[in-house]
């Protein structure tokens, strides 16, 4: 998760940390804060204070259920095997292959004519390659969406082994979440064409991990609903409300709610007010958590994080080094 | 010096150590061995023993007369600052620019079209930025010729202190070597319009540091000298022929030799057996440093080096980290 975000949404949740939370009782398993990569788009007099949101979003991890008995949770820049794994893969990633990334264009475009395009920028995919080799992974979690991004881990990888002659990077495979809906969450509000559209911060239309209930509320309550659905008599269309879709995820009862809403014998407020209530009670545990969860306590998990991490990292920088001939 | 060599020549000694040499009395000094650098133009399927050409060239460090206990003689890699570094820099060094530097157009042509061009290369600068930024020096010996590369270095570091507005990296200079014909030693050949050309390993002109007395003298019998001097009477161009610049780099003798080679009066094969001995005699003391130095006594003096290396670059950090506000 990059440390560019001062803390997670329902999204990130989601599309995320549910399926890790999943998995670290069936897998060895290491989350990391990506704080390197959050600085690849540092734009000129706009510093934001990188260690804090990592903390934060170590916090996040934690409220939302990673236990750090279970699997290592640990900051990027806190096992130096990522800049030294980096810098060796940058030996064998191909500059045209990065130079066509698709993510690359769109965010050389988000910075602007103004903004310089920094060599790190090009270089996110071989730092993403880097946090996944060196773990060496069975597979790695992913949403339907970022496959193509794995590919070019993947393809990293094998040009290593490639020009090396040496077998250090077995292929991993892609845990693909099956969720649709989950794995992209809508978010609060609608596009300019009244679609629903995924939670993102930059979008501002989040619900927070760490926020309080009341703000929770607030936020429903303007949400995005059937915009032709004025009073409870209108029929609505759940399929394009973003309350309705909340509540197909967090209610058991969401079916009832939707064909309610479409013969217009429910108005908005009232689905409202239930998903409030059922967000606010899914919440509760992670709130709970992170309300009781100090500096010094996330400090200590991700110390111990980075230790287990740093553990396997330099065993494959072992098997790096010695597959490039380096002293 | 970078590790792609597997050994040293007069041309990089005159070029480089000499001056390290003589900067040893007078700094606290950091002299590398670039193992990273020698990979950033790796061709498929021709892989070379750079750990190997690592320890060969530490040895010749060592022979020329760089003196452990004075300075830090370490490998790159050994290092892990470096890459560090070199990961946070890339965040700040503009693609655009690297893009630009001359020497990446050169070397990506020397490539060909049929080898991938690698993200490393084109970051060959930024990692040259990180070695030189890491110590924050006063100064950095240069020749002439390389004075530019120094200067993307220096636009990488106040690059950093702008964007993170801390002036973690001073301005260094350039300590530029003023001796025109050392610095830029002619090889034993000349290119095909009988102009002499510098000594480097790509030309196979060189003499080797490490090649035995026997091996200087055979290459120097055949050196290129004045192609329309044909016997001892014709008038000798000695500005052009490579027996004669070394004959006025290292005997004192040297004016009287130009004088009767111009004038006829002396033969090239004389100019020859001079040159063969004052070489020789020059390279003596190297050449016996050399033989002395096992591979376990040069694995010690890296290790002591980039144990003093390790601590200036860790402090080095520590202030980037705190710039950049990791965690």
């Amino acid at each position: 998760m990059r440390a560019s975000n001062e803390r997670l949404h329902l999204g990130n949740y989601e599309g995320a940390l549910r399926v890790w939370i999943e998995l670290q009782d069936k897998y060895e398993m290491f989350c990391m804060v990506a704080d390197w990569h959050s600085l690849t788009t540092l734009r000129a007099g706009q510093a934001f204070d990188v260690g804090r949101n990592s903390l934060e979003i170590a916090k996040d991890y934690v409220a939302a259920g990673l236990d750090p008995e279970k699997c290592a949770i640990f900051i990027q820049s806190h096992v130096p095997e990522h800049a030294e794994l980096h810098l060796a893969l940058s030996m064998v990633a191909g500059l045209g292959k990065l130079e066509r990334v698709p993510t690359f264009k769109e965010k050389k475009d988000d910075l602007g004519a103004e903004q310089q395009v920094s060599y790190g920028l090009l270089g996110y995919p071989v730092l993403q390659a880097a946090d996944i080799l060196l773990y060496k992974p069975y597979g790695v979690p992913v949403g339907k969406d970022q496959a193509p991004h794995l590919e070019v881990s993947r393809e990293i990888g094998r040009s290593f082994n490639s020009m090396f002659g040496v077998e250090v990077f077995p292929e991993f495979v892609n845990i693909i979440d099956q969720d649709e809906l989950r794995s992209k969450l809508p978010g609060l509000d609608a596009d300019e064409n009244g679609v629903l559209r995924k939670m993102s911060k930059s979008y501002d239309n989040c619900i927070y991990l760490s926020e309080t209930p009341d703000e929770t509320a607030k936020k429903i309550k303007s949400a995005f609903t059937t915009p032709t659905k004025l009073k409870k008599t209108d029929p609505g269309i759940p399929e394009g409300c973003a309350v309705c879709q909340y509540l197909k995820v967090y209610s058991p009862d969401w079916q009832t709610a939707w064909d309610e809403d479409r013969a217009g014998i429910r108005g908005c407020m009232q689905s409202k007010t239930e998903c409030i209530e059922v967000i606010n009670e899914y919440l509760r545990p992670m709130r709970e958590r992170r309300a009781a969860l100090g500096d010094d306590e996330i400090r200590e998990i991700l110390r111990v994080g980075a230790e287990k991490a740093r553990e396997r990292a330099k065993m494959t920088m072992d098997e790096v080094r010695a597959a490039m001939k380096l002293a």
